[in-house]
């Protein structure tokens, strides 16, 4: 099935293996007149690339992207944008071990159901080398909503169980993980290490803000804002959950509690007192802060003995050695912010025709 | 934008509103030759209809379905199937408060925004029977995951505050909460009744086990098998968080606690010693159960009195009043089943030409 | 597959077979502020409805539409439109001679290879009847088109030998054949008297002029406006070739005498001298009249007796007896009109994001 | 509009301008097993490469496509395949006449009205090199079909007045015209001469052949599999008619001449006596051969003088020089041939869970 494409007006088609020649995106259907460059999409990638902390992978990848088509004199021209990345560190090593053999918390054995085999090396098309098209994508999104005045935020909100208690985005891009509270960001650097000694991983929770996003964009059906939201967070590699506003709190919440009040801003426009909502109401954006959560699980690859098959069918001993991060969230933040820009994108282009005036606004002279 | 319909080759399309003639879906790309009759999706509609205890709406309506055109001699024909419900209980009533005011909680604010007016009548299309055409959709999805041995169950994990500590399936259908736990379903009847007193409302937790599922169905990046499921539920209205597997607990966890180690199983056939990925790899199934949570706000239509502002930009005071149900979870359990079923069947279906060994077994001869 | 839906946003869903329960279809991403009521509908449906001549089968259906969802207080509400019209005359006769043999010029043998069965009761999913869905969902997007100050107007060009010579309006409506040259007609008629005399049925071209499309609509790749035309206009049943401008004239002449000069028309605007191209080049809208042909391949159903196979592989000899138009052509005419109609609708609401200034026309404030 | 993409499961998405980078495509939902390297896709663009001949434009390109994902070891993974065609002969020469004039026969007009702006580097997206993408795609389409035993040939069936008389296979890729007729070939020759001469260009006519495409294929509503080819066809810039079997034919002829008869094959199965219908009955294919004709316009390019305006709105005369074919059709042949194989795999994969028996066999152990 074409699985690889993400978004109905605004859509991302995304290619490549961690160890084939490279990772690529093209971005279809983002409106002519956007200014673009290489630098727009660049600071996006190298949040995500490795080797920048001791919790990174060390594969040395510069991962530069390049834009092949869609942009001319610094202008997006309406066709598809074509971005690829070249991998450069692809070792030559010997696979022979994990070829066979299923490394636990990884989709090879459901690769081999599904396609009849894989591309072992890295972890083919399951690599997190796949989310660099991902990114470069969304950097295009975020382009389109800059121009709206929106922004979207990202940043880890828990590692194992250490939270954040504050939000101070001073903080945020000084620790390489990403947190906005630099007690935080201590206590979890110390888990991680711990965890590192134990030959262990840590999973944690990805946060993501969305301001000044204008009411009225979403679907009330199957479309919803937020139902787009999940799948594309939940489309991350290791996302095992997805919550918007106060999530799985507001099942335990009563009516009373969770509904937020209309008001009257200071701005003379409807505003809501509180909100728990999340900035989504029905499926459609009330204006108000976006605000979602992703919970990733531990990294599944991991140096200690475990226990698994190989596709002969034998109980056989894994222990996973090479390049691993002890925690995907750090790197996933990027990820999830991009992802949340193309969804946004998309439901504010896709929303353009809801009512007849804009469509006369935009077609009658 | 086309939001209405869901699926890629198992596509389901809904229509209706609370107050219109009816409600109704025409599934398209079912494959011909499956056993179907109107009792088949009949009982399905049962399960959500209003009226059964006094926790749900006292709604009068019989819900009775019509298969209008897609079956031939008791077989589906491989075309569209058209299905109607019409609407009954249409009650005539005086809608002049809320037609200018935005209900807490509700999308009234943002359809008003997004489309310019609304059917302000029992919530339009965002109302609660919008939900009929969803089953009946997924009940023909079921009887298609039926003829390949695959079963879905859904049932309340909690309510407010309680939740089940055992699964006894044989109380399941006999509460009118639909939990498979007598001792939790009783105070939850309890709390509710609380809930009820204040003129409150309470959310809950849906969980949904599917068995029997084969593995290799789903696909590795945007198309995975949970991303669709979270979209699928997330796009159910009240659901504000969505989780696979050990979900946000796996966000806590460590590597080595998280992943499942693959085992021989007692059939000779590989399978896995844990689930905490709920039966989901890399976005393909791995053959073991699916199991996923949503989380469900509290009923946003609440008789106490909120503060609110109407169309007009004036701050208001409103009670609503009339037929609502004080937790909307046990009427959503066969919906949650239903969209699971819905996923689970395109998955199959977009999955068949994902190798040539397949591509070649059905065309070539 | 799902194959019974047209259009990306503005996309119609069809549903119904000859002698089942009705015919019917979902419109979805309609804008929403669009005045509807069911006459708009039902005067399309009128110039398509049996019985009207002697030319057209004598099945007694009066073809009443009925709106089921998506119009409030008059205007489309944005939401999903379900129209529906109930079969009357669905004659129990013996079937058994068409149900196990395949009629020449139909679908009857595909239909068996692909779905293994059919419903071979009047054609089902491949009737005449399954336009009434088209034309009705058609009949919608030329609503939105008239708001627009578009106008589509399809009339018959050609009847087997028989060609129009002029274009007079005032005609077109008050022969049965639907062609603007009353000679022609006339003629027409003779050779269709001629045909039926000879228990045979003849072909013909439609053509299609729409007036006051504005420059910029359709895409330059794939989604291009003629090959949406192309598509739209194929997926009639009995439809054979499709031209647009001169179309296989063009292939035949030469550069200097195809091109079309731009100048600068009387009001100041871009326009062209002359109309080769039929108002499309490289795909988008040029803003001069679109133009367009459909070839019709004769009624297959004829009485005569042709030699054919049955579904147990013995050659049989058939006579197909029963209620048949000699020519498709003049009840189809309608039908791609409103194809048309639908192609451009779409590429209108499509075309809304193609440029940064539109998108911010709409959303930012 | 995302309008980059073509097929629904066999989907290509491509990209790439006349002077950016490069052009290129990305294949999505090809399955897994298919043996494939670059010399499969290299022999088709060798076949639509400039400078073959004296009819075609001198650009020095090599045209080279690279792999860069979605193939291990030689065969397809089922992830997404992109290939690349890097741009070379990218010449520096002043674009300032032809970037704010309008060339008849051109897109550039709706170009502007549509996007605002256009990279006018020749022709842009609108440029026949974004042909070689599709070619590249196609080109996998058909190895897919090969496996199947389908072939699939298109070749020039006119140039302007000049139409072959027979099909001789052996002649056909011995002409730098692709014609199946040496005789005609010459003709043709002395033909296109003379419209050079004449500063002028010619059109003609492109047919495709498929042999041993299997019964059951194509759906019989919207997505006919005549339906898909004519969009795929009028899709390729230049065309401007497409038919099927006797085409514009038929609508001049009986039903007795017209209708095709079934009759019992030498090898016992089902077959037609005659094929005026083209391989193809109410959107299924029927397993005969199909036959579908091209008209193209004349190369609109032309170096004589021709009236026209630029964006400023003034009248000017234009003269285009530079390379360019007298005659579009010998190149396109193949563009034909690569859209007919996809649109014929694509409905041979979406085919694929047409019956419930499939299903059962791909899925149920």
């Amino acid at each position: 099935m074409a699985g690889s494409s993400f978004g109905t007006i605004f859509r991302i088609t995304t290619w490549g293996e961690s160890h084939g020649k490279g990772v690529g995106v093209v971005i279809d259907g983002c409106p002519a007149g956007l200014s673009l460059c290489e630098e727009d999409i660049q600071k996006y990638l190298d949040r995500r690339k490795p080797g920048q902390s001791r919790f990174t992978t060390a594969r040395a990848e510069s991962d530069k992207v390049s834009i092949l088509s869609g942009v001319f004199n610094g202008m997006t021209t309406g066709t598809p944008i074509s971005l690829a990345v070249y991998n450069q560190d692809q070792r030559s090593r010997d696979y022979s071990r994990i070829s066979d053999t299923y490394r636990p918390g990884h989709a090879d054995f459901g690769f081999d159901v599904k396609y009849g085999f894989r591309d072992y090396r890295g972890g083919g098309r399951s690599s997190g080398r796949e989310t660099i098209a991902r990114v470069a994508g969304g950097a295009v999104a975020i382009r389109l909503l800059e121009a709206l005045g929106i922004t979207v935020q990202a940043y880890t909100r828990s590692i194992g169980p250490v939270e954040i208690s504050r939000f101070d985005p001073s903080v945020l891009n000084k620790n390489p993980l990403y947190m906005p509270d630099a007690e935080a960001a201590e206590k979890a650097s110390a888990y991680l290490a711990k965890c590192m000694e134990g030959q262990d991983s840590s999973g944690g929770v990805i946060e993501c803000v969305v301001h000044h996003m204008p009411a009225g964009a979403g679907d009330p059906v199957f479309e919803k804002l937020d139902a787009n939201l999940a799948k594309a967070l939940m489309s991350i590699g290791a996302v095992k959950g997805v919550e918007i506003g106060d999530g799985f709190a507001a099942a335990r919440s009563r009516g009373s509690e969770n509904n937020d009040s209309f008001i009257i801003g200071d701005d003379g426009k409807i505003t809501k007192l509180t909100n728990h909502a999340g900035g989504i109401l029905g499926g459609i954006s009330d204006g108000t802060d976006i605000l979602i959560r992703a919970a990733v699980k531990p990294t599944p690859s991991i140096s200690r003995s475990q226990q698994t098959v190989d596709r002969f069918g034998s109980e056989k001993e894994i222990s996973i050695h090479g390049r691993h991060d002890p925690v995907i969230v750090p790197r996933a933040v990027v990820v999830a912010e991009t992802m949340t820009a193309i969804v946004l994108a998309d439901a504010l282009l896709c929303g353009m025709s809801a009512k007849m005036e804009n469509v006369i606004k935009i077609w009658k002279h």
